[in-house]
């Protein structure tokens, strides 16, 4: 059987009325796009039986695979499995294996199993059962070998279908493959995304295998090389050699980690393996340095402490800016910057000092010093650098929904004062 | 013309390829449910118009109204308007007002029109156009008067389509409508969603209009209340009025706001008001609390300052927590909590000091205190009062997607700290 196009099918009410947000479908794209199955389109349904047949057996008549999500909990309004069931020609029966999970992880709680919870564990006849490591609903695909169709089904809630898809569906689908994907992510920081584009445009347009894409995610530029081969090893080693290609390009000097998942996490680990400390001291910045910082499990070992210094008078009284550079340059200068980075760091006896300062709006600008005038500092090892930033929004597209102008300078502020530390650290 | 049934079409490979979350979908659905517009289905189709013609034209034979969402960029593989206009039998004209929009933004930018641009302006006769006041792509309605179906095409990125559904969307559709949908968020803190129900299901299922419909998000519970009247007044009227009935029950005690937004958001808005400043010592949260005060515009009127107490040397030099009170009850305790918290107020001399201290995981649990244990203490005006907090996460889908239960915990932790605050000064 061959899987070579396929959907998404989204099952649920609460995604018709926006209550939440259908990132199963962005997370499953990505990772169908990964194993190089060609994705045709994506659909959403409400908890409805008659329009949920409807749409699945529209789409299984272009589609060789329908992964569908949600509509497998214990309520009368789910759904998903009986309607899939019965277009699949199947009956339910009852699937041992996965009532004992279902009982053991409900007693784990202080649960007790009720009559809703055993309607999770019956299961079509002949499907191939995903475990659910995270909840009570069991996933499945049911096979139609004769018209070569596959439909997959998976639980709704991130938290389940997400590992559930990386354990138990990702080396099914490989079953399929004849060949494996390798996947590298390059981190670039400091370079937008079209000048990214423009300097390894030949060879994103002569290398087929492996592929090289870029994208632009929260003001940082993310390269994604993708390998076809035989084996990993093999995979791996393409990947090594086209990002070997891409380091002795201009893009190079911005690339500051690899598979790194993000500036905080490069450098808590950077810092953690060179035994160094840090402390932060966050004007504009208000906390999101540290809060960046300690998202990331382990942090406590290289953080000493952080202090938000909204007031002048804060400046002065615990960072040590004195009141002369306040009054020469403003609290928005590279002067202040760079001794609240130096300050911070002698308050908390730490290896590393860094600071933010600036105007993140959507008041407070003048004509000299506009809204997205920001100053970043780090001072290590008898060095004190800054970074003065202008940051506006002309790309309406670089930030998430929800995110004001005022959140995507406090990030981009926020960035630079990390990645600035990690240069330094690093001795670039 | 009326339009009862809606559905979303978003144009997109890059849907497909799962790099970008389709969060218009989730915001057009929620404003559209608000419009009292029935939504059928969503689709997502990538760059490609035959498939788009197909899924559009499959679309109107259902539904009176199909929203599109991308795909009236400027390059060539933005095909919607020309796509959508084929369908209903349009012929592109230049609209002048779009023009003279599109160079007014791009001179703005210090940029020069392209011949892609002006393609941005060429419209379908007889359009409705919707001003696009943060991009080039206006918006636009083609309407078939004698079919009764109605196509409306929106630019993709969220900062273009969000206001341009709002400001001119809105008022557009409205003028389909007999009556007028008001509708007012109801805050709640410290009571779950299923016990939210249980209370005001009487309530709930006994009034069609208003209707009231619980949601959870984020560990916090949003009660939407949303009134059908021929004005605006009559229908904020009967909205109050079923305000005032939820207060009455003993979900009353935990509404911490109407319409607030977030706890910070009411918090700064409540200190704002009382002349209140406020500091945080932060061990568990790692910056936090002041990162999600500082979220808020003005915040640095009522912020003096915080600090990141990671480790004990530092909540004792700064915050003045005894060396006794660490090491007869340990650094995650309510004795540690009240003296950072009453610490940190006079070490910023703020009129309210709050703290955290807690095992956000995933490592650092003991028997004792397992991951998940946190306590959060406030001091105000003579008053030290604490919450000790055991965060577990049962339920998967409390939190959206790649959220670890490091970052619920500490976004509960953080939710508790500031809520108490808030009720701290309002003497509950």
């Amino acid at each position: 059987m061959k899987l070579k196009t396929a959907a998404i099918l989204s099952v649920g009410t609460e995604l018709l009325l926006g209550d939440i947000v259908n990132t199963d479908a962005a997370f499953i794209s990505r990772r169908l796009a990964a194993l190089g199955i060609n994705q045709y389109c994506q659909s959403v349904v409400g908890d409805n039986p008659e329009r949920l047949k409807k749409a699945l057996s529209e789409l299984l008549e272009t589609c060789d695979l329908v992964i569908l999500t949600g509509g497998l909990g214990p309520t009368y309004d789910d759904l998903t499995k009986e309607t899939a069931a019965a277009l699949f020609g199947r009956g339910l029966v009852l699937h041992e294996e996965s009532l004992e999970r279902i009982q053991a992880r409900l007693s784990k709680y202080g649960r007790v199993m009720s009559e809703n919870n055993k309607k999770q564990a019956m299961l079509p006849e002949g499907a191939v059962v995903f475990k659910n490591n995270y909840g009570t609903a069991p996933g499945m695909a049911i096979e139609d070998e004769v018209r070569g169709k596959t439909a997959i089904l998976l639980p709704g809630p991130p938290r389940e279908c997400e590992p559930m898809f990386i354990e138990e569906v990702e080396p099914y689908l490989r079953r399929f493959a004849d060949h494996i994907l390798v996947s590298r992510m390059i981190n670039i920081f400091g370079m937008g995304e079209s000048r990214v584009e423009e300097i390894l445009r030949p060879i994103m347009v002569s290398s087929l295998n492996p592929t090289l894409a870029p994208y632009a995610k929260e003001g940082e530029v993310q390269l994604r090389v993708t390998a076809s081969a035989p084996t990993e090893a093999e995979g791996l080693a393409m990947c090594d050699e086209m990002i070997a290609k891409v380091r002795e390009t201009e893009v190079g000097g911005c690339i500051y980690g690899i598979d790194a998942g993000s500036i905080e996490r490069e450098l808590v680990r950077e810092l953690t393996s060179r035994r160094l400390r840090i402390a932060c001291a966050e004007s504009c910045t208000g906390g999101l340095c540290a809060k960046r910082l300690t998202d990331i499990p382990g942090s406590s070992a290289i953080l000493d402490g952080s202090i938000v210094t909204y007031a002048n008078s804060v400046k002065e009284q615990f960072v040590c800016v004195s009141r002369e550079t306040l009054n020469a340059h403003g609290a928005v200068s590279k002067e202040t910057a760079l001794e609240m980075a130096d300050g911070v760091r002698k308050l908390f006896s730490s290896d590393i000092g860094i600071s933010t300062t600036g105007i993140a709006g959507p008041d407070g600008g003048t004509p000299e010093k506009p809204v997205g005038t920001v100053f970043v500092a780090v001072s290590y090892n008898g060095v004190c650098t800054h970074r003065e930033l202008h940051i506006g929004v002309y790309n309406s597209n670089v930030f998430g929904t929800g995110t004001s102008e005022r959140a995507y300078i406090r990030h981009i502020s926020a960035s630079n004062a990390l990645e600035l530390a990690l240069e330094l650290v690093r001795g670039r």
